[in-house]
């Protein structure tokens, strides 16, 4: 299923796409996407609904593809090629940072420049989105644990994330920099999650070209390693990384500006368009 | 004022401590203790009911003291001598970390140390409890947005920290390393916030014992800054730092142990206490 959230941001109706591309409401059965509602027995519950039985929505705003995230936890420097344009080395073990939760948004959504940005750089990244309550998990379970995936561009602000006195929260968490989805894509409509082509434009020009295969720790590792410090709950969110391609490993470098446009999407996961505005 | 939440986790009822010691039932006038009911405006609410018009409620375990917690901040290196025993210097602007929210557990709930900690550590910290959304807000005004504050233990397992790949999050965030409260004390009760005494035992031997007056970035700077990088909504807690005399900066140094028992408080705002115990 594709599972979505649609309407003004704070006021988005849960929804789901169905088979021919409409937005069908889901505000009958549903309060919203996230918490019990993605869990195994709360995505049964929708599957088991007729989706041509649901209210037609015009197409409008998409909020974000799940609501009340708890955690938004990034992993660093998980594609070997993106390590290697960012003159670092893959780490002996995945890197973990957060985002605040804060700074998600719509998939579609302007993104705020913050005032004083001079390096405001794209990643797309595959979001997983948890589904069940995980901690102390394996490797090989982990994948039960997860609910489904969705797109995210992981915005960095570089001069706040590593000039700005240590820890990358700081230029990873600013309003807006957080757009994720346009669906939360249920699990079983992704068989191969380590084989997803993803990609990413400025102002139609690509700048990343690449798949998930090569993520240096796949899903299942990475959910299993995290539930190994803290329970991962239903809505939080793992971006897992970005392909080479990023504005800080060109040579010269190069950041977004205000007018800028940014498309991303990975396979089957939909797509993303944001425009970069300066802040007010 | 101060506010609490009591009862079994995840099953708090609001409440406030009267003059007289007693705790009152405030469920009859807000839902929980955070959002819109520690706004200026929520608060102006409960100061105006007449605590001995409320049920008294008997004492029973007491929960982090706000609900809610969208964002968990917490300031690295913010009392120089605390940098000094670590080996670190005072950074040129804060240093900010994240801690998960879902760490955050009651001011004596038990303290899980996570299977495979060898290095379980202590931190009394200064917690302030915003009360109105910030960004880009002065250092002069930046108090209006605080609603109070509380005792906090940043409890950190350091070879997480620091010996696992970057990013201090991960030994930051497991299960229950965040305990809040007891109480929330209303800003009105701590006319100055950098001038309280804070200290910590560990099984009844003083370990910290220090004064906010020796905070590097102060209160009202760190709520400045971080608005300059992040929104900050009604609810988020920002843990400022700690003292001298944690256990990685002790020589040797000492770590926590199961069955260990940590008592730490802060002049006017409680004391809190909690047995540390092995992970099942």
């Amino acid at each position: 299923m594709k599972l979505m959230r649609v309407g003004q941001a704070g006021n988005e109706k849960p929804a789901l796409l169905d088979a021919d591309g409409k937005i069908r409401d889901l505000s009958g059965h549903v309060a919203d996407i996230g918490g019990e509602v993605i869990t195994p027995a709360g995505l049964a519950k929708i599957a088991a609904i007729d989706p041509k039985s649901l209210p037609e929505l015009m197409p409008g705003r998409i909020g974000a593809c799940v609501a009340g995230t708890g955690k938004f936890i990034c992993i660093g420097l998980n594609y070997s090629d993106h390590a290697a344009e960012t003159g670092a080395t893959v780490p002996p073990e995945p890197i973990i940072f957060m985002k605040a939760t804060s700074a998600i948004v719509g998939p579609n959504d302007d993104v705020i420049i913050p005032r004083g940005s001079e390096k405001t750089d794209w990643e797309v990244e595959l979001g997983v989105v948890i589904g069940k309550t995980a901690k102390y998990v394996t490797e090989a379970e982990a994948l039960d644990y997860v609910a489904g995936y969705c797109v995210s561009n992981d915005v960095s602000e570089r001069a706040f994330q590593t000039e700005r006195s240590g820890q990358w929260t700081k230029g990873k968490s600013c309003d807006t920099f957080g757009p994720i989805g346009p669906w939360l894509v249920t699990k079983d409509e992704v068989p191969e999650p380590q084989n997803l082509g993803m990609w990413l434009t400025v102002n139609g020009q690509k700048m990343q070209n690449g798949s998930s295969k090569t993520m240096v720790y796949g899903v299942a590792f990475l959910v299993s390693y995290l539930s190994q410090f803290m329970s991962l709950h239903p809505g939080d969110v793992i971006s897992t990384g970005t392909p080479p391609g990023v504005g800080m490993g060109l040579k010269p470098p190069r950041y977004l500006k205000a007018g800028d446009v940014v498309e991303l999407g990975i396979e089957g996961l939909g797509t993303q368009k944001q425009t970069f505005v300066a802040d007010r």
